[in-house]
């Protein structure tokens, strides 16, 4: 047994590390009805819009749960009840988007695609040309499943040009890859609190064109997740309709000023990249290879391939990992077996060392590898 | 101006002020995914269940969310899409309600009462008598629009009596009103971790009977707000749907811990009583009167009449006692002003005094009251 002197590293997708700061943002409690947290909503708000360069075009909407919940909330509130979507579906989040379609009654019109490859922006638009009944395309950006990153912005021009409108589940990479509204436009994107922003989770937000929201009231299927009555509340009165996680929101804010400090999403992206080069490298040493070709890998969740070898189980190597001090994430592949490493929240390139030094030193221990490796 | 050296008290029904062990626990960051973590959801939903003595019969799903999500929740998942709801309706809270169930689609029957009175249970088993359709009743337990306590323990027997379901919105008496399944039966009954446990707000719970959970699999409009998914999910694999918020859950962790250490329900019942009377005591002799009748008056949250002065206006008092430390909730009447003051959270009798001096003080400032008063 390892004896550390600190809290696990989350190697996961969210929830993550987050900074001491964000933490101790919560050690303070805020009224919901106030003037002082309304301010801090609003500006939390005002700076997702800024992130995609949307604030002429785009609102932000914020709403309590988790990102999911801001998923469905889009698909009830944006797509109309005669609405039919276009789901390119590479993994378990876009078929998450059909199951909520089929739950809301809207019409979904699949477009499967192998796991291991991203969407084809031809064959989205072909299948537009096609149908021109679909009125919206669910995107999911980087397949969290698998760790794959769809081309948006083909996708975006392929869909603009054929007028539809384009809602994006950016759950996993809103804040470290780039989503610039102005060049690849879309109705709605979503992502939630505790992902690239490295805030705690509690919230999800969707960022919508703002003429697409005014137009959807009555589509929803449900009060709680009506983001047109989130929204018109919040614009009527600064508040949230019902009450805010405000431990989270302050997280959130705080988050999104380390996030500036640090430079932004380029400098966050970066770091991400720094994060899974380095340790798709150290995992190479080990002859743990990626799932996904490296050209679709986004830099934020990498899916390796368990070892071949009968002296290796996922629970074992999970624990011996975690003893180790960090929190691995496991595959969610039904066909193969995987396992998952993420590169976002408050981790650098050394943590990424000092994560496949764990793995190496647990699989020696397990009998999987021989000694030594690194 | 005042200088005040610690954070504002929230005399607020929820958000509320929390202690500072709570907060602490959010220091740490859990992976939704490790045992450890599902292990403390696992503690805090057998600790929820045990509070209504219903571990025997009962069950208990939390949800990510304001308590609304549950409500909208339970309402969804629990009430067959064929069903029918009498609602009881003296204020906001129940008004809710019937909104949620026009949206879901639901058939309500409501049982309108004057803002002022509890629900008369003769009235309720009548409409259940005249109205063999109706499969249940929803019923808001202390009414936070106004601070009303409706007799739960005679309705729940009238409800049995003529084998309907009865759900019940306790958001606001949960932890500190005793409910007992055992002598009053429910179906379901809905709170949230930001009240009457003083946990931060992020999750709401449904405490539900174990048979009608199971029998309830596809009723639901939502697959965020599906309990029987959520419940199901969890049974199989100890962990939540989707991310949950981690933080929140270790935050009410720790604070059922506080809630068992103070004694349980009957103390924290207590200290809320206490602080109820020595604010209506101090209130009183500043001539500023409850709304509700004292024998129907829940010891959760006080409606108190606006002075009858031209002097006198909301905002310039809300700022006034704000700036002296405390943080008053507006009314929600639409015929007659108030203010409200809570009685829950990390507070004491000693503070209620003080919010009445603070009270006292701003009041004279604005010319309302001639000084010396207190």
């Amino acid at each position: 047994m390892y004896a550390i002197d600190r809290d696990p590293l989350l190697l996961t997708p969210g929830p993550l590390s987050t900074s001491l700061r964000t933490k101790q943002a919560m050690l303070h409690d805020w009224g919901s009805w106030d003037t002082a947290f309304n301010h801090i909503t609003g500006e939390v708000c005002r700076q997702l819009v800024d992130i995609v360069h949307g604030a002429d075009t785009h609102v932000s909407v914020p709403l309590q749960g988790s990102g999911t919940f801001s998923v469905e909330a889009a698909l009830g509130t944006l797509v109309p009840r005669a609405g039919r979507v276009l789901v390119p579906n590479n993994g378990a989040y876009c078929a998450r988007i059909l199951k909520i379609l089929k739950i809301l009654g809207r019409e979904a019109v699949e477009l499967p695609t192998a796991e291991d490859s991203p969407f084809d922006p031809v064959a989205i638009e072909g299948a537009l040309v096609a149908d021109p009944r679909i009125s919206h395309v669910a995107l999911v950006h980087c397949e969290t499943g698998t760790g794959i990153l769809n081309p948006l912005p083909e996708i975006a021009a392929a869909v603009a040009r054929q007028q539809r409108g384009l809602i994006i589940d950016a759950m996993s990479s809103f804040g470290a890859i780039e989503i610039d509204v102005r060049t690849m436009p879309f109705e709605a994107l979503i992502a939630a609190s505790g992902k690239c922003l490295e805030g705690v989770p509690g919230i999800g937000f969707v960022i919508a064109a703002r003429a697409k929201l005014e137009a959807s009231s009555g589509n929803c299927h449900s009060l709680a997740m009506d983001l047109h009555d989130q929204w018109t509340y919040m614009q009527k009165t600064t508040q949230w309709r019902f009450t805010p996680p405000t431990h989270v929101v302050v997280a959130l804010h705080e988050a999104l000023a380390q996030f500036q400090e640090e430079g932004g999403l380029a400098a966050r992206g970066a770091r991400y990249l720094a994060n899974c080069q380095a340790v798709t490298q150290g995992m190479a040493r080990l002859g743990l290879l990626p799932y996904v070709p490296a050209q679709a890998q986004a830099p934020i969740i990498v899916t390796f391939h368990a070892p071949q070898h009968a002296a290796y189980n996922f629970q074992a190597f999970y624990q011996g990992v975690r003893e180790r001090g960090f929190i691995l994430y496991p595959g969610k592949l039904t066909q193969i077996e995987t396992f998952r490493v993420g590169c976002i929240g408050a981790l650098k390139p050394q943590d990424m060392v000092h994560v496949v030094e764990a793995i190496a030193s647990t699989l020696v221990e397990m009998g999987v590898l021989t000694a030594p490796l690194v």
